[in-house]
């Protein structure tokens, strides 16, 4: 039995976004953030900085003050208050008034600018202003950063460190994310063992190696790896290990049996929306019910968590760019079969992709050297070399 | 007292990674090394796959003997043995004979090729071949992905998912990678609160927001952080934390007292190789020993970071490919001083990069909002609109 008919990837893709849903949303934390998904947008309830602050150590003034200023004719000022590190200032700056200021102290009342003290001769409590300084110069003013009641940061936000300190900033000290969908990864087929050995090569048997690149790829791609470990070719045992994970994750992933070989057993326990898709590698990937009927193949499996899988996260999670789509010209041909929408490995650096030469859905060393895809839909021949192409970095 | 002379930026650059060391290696568990940078070439022991394997799920035969074969005059074979997912053959394709094995099993003895089954009509222990196939077709060769004795990774690896599955499939159970520097986060300034209130404000408190922000660059960027808390501005306490977080880390990140001002005593306790660089924002960083001192304000730490930090950190732990550089073009003009190292802000989305309007060592909006920079040479009075430049992703 062979597909009746293939779904084109985008159609697929369409069918998959339309069935899995947003999960639910936790507070976590702070700290805990870091890689999360923002579940709510973010409003400062107050201005960032929430006063006027001096840029620089120095003197608060009043700037009409040191308009006369010249190196050879220094305006003097006299120095009424010397605000100590995190202290506030007491007095207020008058006509013919300065007060000393470190880096980040609020302006005191009636100074509009600061002079850098390198350019204020200090003489006990007078300083001479060797050049004129304009108003707001040195100032970082209340509100410059954040307004009160802006919109800092949207849902969907992935949280990167400088996101967090943000965060800080506000007031925020614990944060509503998206869940981590739990993913279930069940790995089948008895040709499998855990190790390569004389024996097992003997007998013709294959490391597996999915788990461990399912495990990361899902946690990269906010989700929490649930292994259920490997099932041998057993219509029974792989039916009750897609039973129980079903029943305790949010998305199952099944590798191997995907096809409608002799041994495939998985598909028949899904009730699939589609089956057997456009795509190369990893045509005979089949979804239906929160489940992946994945290929035994690495780089097939590869293909298939990029092209649907990671997708399906990403809107489970409502993540907004999560992934990165850059430009580059081709070292090499990359030609195509028409009616197949292909993942072709590229090794992007500095502008330019290098495709890589092995593509069985069995070779795990393309995978090892390239860092990013480039697609290549149905209804092109593909690229010659020296064109420029989008490609996606992993 | 200010800076006599800025260190050019790439000379500082080179001043700090001449100075910083590899750190050692240890052995970790593959499924713990994730995001680990690899401190040892990986040498195959075999040939991966280690013997020939279909690719599809048919029929072994001898290619010569299909080659006859068409639709409206078949070859007919004899099926002698049925080889059962995980099993291996027992016996040998023959002239007339074939063997049905599945993907991935290993190919009997005497074939060279696999029919795939949609070809193969099967009546009872006969198969009749409706079209020739070519000798090697549908299998996959021992050693086409990696041959015995080749370097499948090189040292300075940093390892994604598919290099985990690589190193499984070559029965690597433990990997040998670089130890994670431990990095030392003292944050100093007593104008700083854990948390914004009317009462900080009116106090011209400042919310601290370096200690979250530099953990996460630091695990990021290959390190473990140990942070030593917050430090009010005073010589002793500062002394001390220096002190301590030398001797129990690989390198020490200081934020606050860079400068030359009156409360900026943490570059009294180093022997600084560079102080004051020409990078903006963030030029009165300094380093020695081990020990960097970083500004106050987070926008400069956060260019200190990009600019330094991060490539010391990578060249600790020996990483290659640490950083993403893009083509973009940008869709605003960038001025720049000549005589600073500019670290400009950008977002970057498909192949254009919008440049943040506010710039300030206290802006934290546009490190959010940014997700990539430019770097402006001294020597250049900056980029026009239109232009393509190289950025680097963050």
């Amino acid at each position: 039995m062979e597909f009746k008919k293939l779904t084109p990837y985008k159609e697929a893709l369409k069918i998959l976004l339309d069935d899995v849903e947003e999960v639910e949303s936790e507070i976590v934390p702070l700290e805990k953030a870091l890689g999360r998904v923002l579940a709510e947008d973010i409003v400062s309830r107050f201005m960032v900085p929430p006063f006027d602050r001096s840029a620089v150590d120095g003197y608060a003034v009043r700037a009409e003050d040191t308009f006369p200023a010249r190196e050879y004719s220094p305006v003097e000022l006299e120095v009424v208050e010397e605000v100590p590190a995190g202290m506030t200032p007491k007095k207020e700056v008058t006509p013919g008034k300065a007060i000393k200021v470190l880096t980040g102290a609020k302006i005191p009342k009636g100074a509009n600018a600061v002079i850098m003290q390198e350019i204020a001769k200090r003489e006990k409590n007078k300083i001479y202003v060797l050049r004129p300084v304009a108003p707001g110069q040195n100032i970082a003013f209340a509100g410059e950063d954040v307004k009160e009641g802006e919109v800092v940061m949207k849902k969907g936000q992935i949280l990167r460190p400088q996101d967090l300190a943000m965060l800080k900033a506000l007031g925020i000290k614990e944060v509503k994310v998206k869940k981590r969908p739990k993913v279930g990864i069940i790995i089948t087929g008895s040709e499998l063992v855990e190790e390569p050995s004389e024996k097992a090569f003997e007998e013709g048997k294959i490391v597996e190696t999915n788990s461990i690149m399912l495990i990361g790829l899902v946690e990269r791609y906010f989700g929490e790896p649930v292994f259920y470990g490997l099932v041998s070719d057993d219509e029974e045992k792989i039916g009750k290990a897609i039973k129980r994970a079903r029943e305790e994750c949010d998305l199952v992933l099944v590798t191997g049996g995907s096809a409608f070989g002799d041994r495939d057993y998985a598909h028949k326990f899904v009730n699939l929306k589609f089956h057997g898709t456009t795509i190369k590698p990893g045509r005979p990937i089949g979804y239906g019910e929160k489940i992946f009927i994945m290929s035994g193949y690495p780089a097939a499996v590869f293909a298939q968590f990029h092209l649907f899988v990671k997708h399906a996260l990403a809107k489970m999670v409502g993540a907004r760019d999560y992934e990165v789509k850059v430009r580059a010209i081709l070292e090499d041909d990359v030609p195509s079969q028409l009616g197949r929408y292909e993942f072709v490995k590229v090794y992007y650096k500095d502008g330019r992709a290098r495709v890589m030469k092995k593509k069985g859905s069995g070779i795990i060393s393309s995978l090892v050297k390239s860092n990013a895809y480039l697609e290549v839909p149905e209804d092109s021949e593909g690229y010659r070399r020296g064109e420029e192409v989008w490609i996606t970095l992993y």
